[in-house]
């Protein structure tokens, strides 16, 4: 029997169009490419987008085509957001700071119409548009002052379009899993995968992520989103706003300290988000000036995990609460968030520290749970550490064009090739990425344990532990080291320093001295390349295995 | 072109695991109907709830099921909620302050196969067992040694009945639109009809109620429901609790100041919610015995409008902030909370306090809009005052079994029934209900102010005002006054008091003086008799419409 409530579909234009209704002199806030700030309300903006859904249709774009982004964070990105999504098409954010062939394959397999980039990437445009020939035009973000020279085929200019129309547009009413946005992951492996979210996942997860353990978003709040909007949509914070109505500041390309700072403090924000990255600029540049934040109260870090300096530096020097987050792409992309319980008052000032070093609990919604090597669910103790599975109602469950084939587990788990534990009060911990743990006779060994112990030796200037083939047990700990300028640091010296540390069978089998490890473009160390370089490396253990023997497993 | 996200339907059942799993050892503290205080954490809950599913199943209980409750608000009907609900079947809450027949009655309608009743309604179920063929049997929420010894038949052990069964229930996964819950209303005319709640509208509503600008719900609250669970589910509450892993406090049938403040103080509320009338004899206790609340801090208040004076008492002496809500059965129910903007810190004390008295804003996914008698939408202006209309996958589309017809106007909006203003930053104030607003040639006059302003005439002990049927102008209003003893007062001196107060064409066609209003049993005006006592009283402006004439409109 089924119930007899109204069937109203949950729709991005509805965010927009609550706003307006009921927030409607809330303020919009954007450093632009430009350069001046631009100021208007969320009435004004679902006036724009409406002109825009005009401009749009006008140019051909149809319901389920995709148009693609390169922008920062700002109001004509926020417009693009609902106009596109809210006329039943696809609104595609491409990271600009991919490689402009990347770009092209990107824009090429999501076939966007049009793409729309802020000034700055005019000179990438023009680098690449001449590989994406799916795409019909180029539409400039500004007015026709600041159009850019480049030689870009077919390039429009976003103000003029939306000049030329009117704001008489009704948004339309359809199935509400339908695709609304396309966000393109970069996994260190094969070609980019698109995921394809509908209306119902990005109104979900912008509803759940507004709840006062998540992002305590509301009326009263002004927010930042640092993270940019062509990164997983700002992790939601451009839905989330307009349903709640709280102010955006949108910092457009100004994301280095100074201007950060300066627009905390002018539109007095009290919430943000980023990754830790951008926080250490914020932080050495209000160092450098002696400066103390008047408004801001808390901000959501994710991305990577926060060092516990950082979160410290902001907790007691600064008085920002700090949560951490943890999601990725494939979950819309928030998965847990880092709240203490009423509970936790009680814990002693360390303890509660240490609570917020784990990435937190699940949102509603979000369903998570560790497994072995054989798929068999592991216990919520803290302790047990395993491949990390996902379910819920914003997690993907194919890629776009069935890219790389069926993702899911069996009962429909999503692997997010994390590896982490979960406490009895369901924070999760990430421990390690799934291709890194040391999988050794059937047991898990946590490359990451071994590497900080590692790195607490004086004598080690950095520290990276891999997997090495092995006859008997699969696979067992290599640690490749690097040693501090005129260290004199030897294999058994390192081999002794883990002793009472770990299970004696998580001793490395063997240590290499090398000037340096392999990084990525990004700084991080690249385990891929350091596999690689040591895939036929023969450990000392391998030669006599072929006598039976086991490792005593403490 | 669809997205690609997981299927996963918005269940009931999957708030308490989620609660289990992330919250397990948060506590569910009961006064019960036997006496004592029940205290165990949502992983008994759960563990319980699956037992029951187990039993009902047993009994015979089908997906599709009603299954009634006579109870109060406490963890057996937690369990019912949840299992009932979770195995698919429908949960039918009972007012049971309603008469025996009007049960008897709903209980037949609804084809309840089993009511579950607390012991303090032994008296009352055997009253109606005997009406009541459809129902298969009556379960006694209690255990053995508390059964009531009342002449039921088929009368069944709750406890008994868990003690018999495991607790490995899987809960099933099904649409999200099966229906979840049936609640009656209780018009003032014709038969109770059946409001039938979906998992996904009382999902989607318990998610939107945490938010900071609604209840402000987290696994940092201790939440008491004083609203009963029979009456629109607690306010959403029971789901929202779990959710959120909120301490939940349930009060039983002690609903006296007395009982509600001590559970208050030992189990550290922060939050709770009720009528106007509950908060009177707390406030009355805490006065007479010079008492402080320790923790509680906001107080949703709705139902009915709370008077100005209590929100400043709880306010400005106990420093509990009050929140108006405002809803009904068909909204599941919550509509509006009133909640204020971050702009709103600019104002005066006295103006912050008004803005206090509305019934506050819609929170996301409840639009509303007010209409004139042509249903022509009005200006949101907070003057304009129309028939409000509502919309939102929480609100009713048709009555269980098609009772009373399509309630729908065109568009798909439900009418209230209420009157009301919206201002421009969306605050719904209501002016009046539908029924008794005064049409007066195309033209609305508010009952309600009309008896304000006589209620401010020191002669005056109770006033109403009620549309009269007049040839020319459709309707007239005509007060009906109880003077205060001794009190020389007379029809003219009452007109004039009028004068300056409200437009002239406001002003009443004619004054009568009775010994008494009536009343409903719940002591609530009741205008329906007074418009049926008056239905042929001949305004003296009648006989004077033959000759055209047009009361000044200034």
């Amino acid at each position: 029997m089924l119930g007899l409530m109204m069937d109203e579909p949950l729709l991005v234009a509805s965010l927009l169009r609550h706003a307006d209704r009921y927030h409607g002199d809330t303020e919009i806030v954007s450093r632009t490419a430009e350069g001046p700030i631009h100021r208007y309300t969320y009435r004004q903006a679902h006036e724009r987008t409406r002109r825009l859904a005009n401009a749009l249709t006008r140019l051909g774009v149809k319901p389920g085509d995709r148009v693609g982004t390169l922008a920062w964070n700002g109001f004509r990105h926020f417009e693009l957001y609902f106009a596109v999504s809210g006329m039943g098409s696809v609104i595609h954010t491409i990271n600009p700071r991919l490689f402009p062939d990347q770009i092209a394959y990107i824009a090429g397999h999501a076939e966007d119409a049009y793409v729309c980039f802020d000034i700055t990437f005019a000179p990438l445009v023009e680098k690449m548009a001449a590989a994406c020939k799916v795409v019909k035009g180029w539409i400039a973000m500004t007015d026709r002052a600041h159009m850019p020279a480049a030689r870009i085929p077919n390039l429009l200019c976003y103000e003029e379009l939306l000049a030329a129309e009117s704001d008489g547009f009704d948004w339309p009413t359809f199935d509400e899993n339908t695709a609304s946005g396309l966000c393109y992951t970069s996994g260190t492996t094969g070609n980019p995968k698109g995921v394809l979210f509908s209306h119902r996942s990005t109104v979900l997860h912008a509803c759940v992520i507004t709840m006062p353990d998540a992002t305590d978003l509301s009326s009263r709040s002004s927010i930042l989103p640092i993270v940019p909007m062509f990164h997983v949509n700002a992790w939601g914070i451009p839905y989330a706003a307009p349903l709640v109505g709280a102010k955006l500041v949108f910092p457009g390309p100004g994301l280095d300290g100074a201007s950060l700072y300066e627009l905390f403090e002018t539109e007095k924000v009290n919430r943000s988000s980023g990754v830790p990255t951008v926080w250490l600029g914020i932080l050495h540049h209000m160092k450098q000036h002696n400066l103390r934040f008047s408004t801001l109260e808390k901000v959501v870090i994710g991305g990577a995990a926060c060092p516990p300096a950082m979160i410290r530096t902001l907790n007691e020097d600064y008085g920002i609460r700090v949560q951490h987050g943890w999601g990725m792409t494939e979950m819309s992309p928030i998965g847990t968030i880092n709240s203490p319980k009423l509970k936790h008052d009680a814990l002693a000032p360390q303890e509660r520290f240490e609570l917020s070093l784990k990435q937190g609990r699940p949102v509603f919604g979000v369903d998570m749970k560790i497994v072995d090597g054989e798929g068999k669910e592991l216990p919520r103790d803290g302790k047990a550490f395993g491949d990390l599975l996902v379910k819920g109602p914003w997690i993907v469950r194919e890629y776009f064009r069935g890219e790389g084939g069926n993702p899911l587990r069996p009962g429909g788990w999503f692997p997010t090739g994390d590896v982490g534990t979960i406490d009895p009060d369901g924070y999760l911990q990430i421990t390690d990425r799934s291709k890194d743990v040391i999988k050794s006779g059937g047991e898990w060994i946590s490359s990451i344990d071994l590497e900080n112990i590692a790195m607490g030796h004086p004598g080690v200037m950095e520290a990276a532990v891999i997997g090495v083939r092995h006859p008997k047990w699969d696979e067992r700990p290599l640690l490749v080291v690097v040693k501090k300028a005129g260290a004199l640091l030897t294999r058994e010296e390192l081999l002794a320093f883990y002793e009472g540390k770990v299970a004696k069978w998580w001793l490395p089998d063997d240590v290499v001295f090398v000037e340096q490890l392999p990084h990525t473009a990004t700084g991080k160390l690249s385990k891929l390349t350091l596999r690689e370089q040591f895939k036929d490396y023969a450990l000392p253990t391998a030669a006599a295995s072929a006598i039976p023997r086991d490792p005593a497993r403490a």
